[in-house]
């Protein structure tokens, strides 16, 4: 069989196809810092239900004295206070790390609650949390993990 | 100028070429479970000198009342208390979640801490805790965050 001349030269696609592709982006924590503070000013807007519906399916919370809660029907029981109008928790992101994938990442930062207490007091509790996210299906970001420590109450 | 006909086919490296590589492998969340393992062991062996050495050097941990320690110095100072011979913690990781891209996850699980109260009484602590952890530049996984909630105290 007679070889046909090629116009394209295959050493020149052979050398093409040997350099890697350009790398990925670099995904930048920013955007995490982003969704953290519109998660606050959702949550500051609409309550349990925003606070809810930050978080994935099988998200979960870990509770002071309760341990961890899981799933939105558990979240949104724990979360009742949300929707109490003395009662406000708002918060900061101070940093956030996240995956070289992408996919995955956290903030952390600090947090203020006020309301009013049993004694008929108002009550200012302020600590640190950590919010761990996972980017879902839709490209949209949720939380997985949400815990914090008080620092003074 | 004559094309000299070429003995590898050109299509055939051009088709090779247009499949993509084999996708990376899935990173096994098992990993960090044995990290997390692992860290447990060696604490409980090793006391604070062993808890120090499984964070990253910009670490941190958030403690109740005490808010965020960061870095390897303040760590020491507030987990002294490892190498109290009547305190011990211990801790059993229940689940973990990797990013795919393998550098970052994130472990959680349950942990019972004993030891002397100020009042010379026997005292049991126990609660969940979520530990993240960075793949290091030397392979090994070292944790960048920790903090815990007690269910009990």
């Amino acid at each position: 069989m007679r070889l046909v001349p090629i116009a394209v030269p295959a050493l020149l696609i052979a050398a093409a196809c040997a350099q890697p592709a350009s790398p990925p982006p670099v995904p930048d924590p920013q955007v995490l810092m982003e969704a953290d503070r519109a998660f606050a000013a959702a949550v500051a807007e609409g309550g349990t239900e925003a606070w809810v519906s930050w978080f994935a399916d099988d998200g979960a919370q870990i509770t002071p004295g309760a341990g961890e809660i899981r799933g939105h029907e558990a979240i949104r029981e724990n979360m009742a206070g949300l929707d109490d109008p003395n009662y406000s928790l708002r918060w900061e992101p101070l940093r956030a790390d996240i995956a070289a994938s992408g996919d995955l990442g956290w903030t952390t930062g600090s947090y203020v609650s006020e309301g009013i207490g049993a004694d008929g007091q108002a009550k200012r509790g302020q600590g640190r949390y950590v919010s761990i996210w996972r980017k879902q299906a839709d490209g949209t970001w949720k939380v997985v993990m949400d815990l914090g420590n008080p620092t003074s109450s």
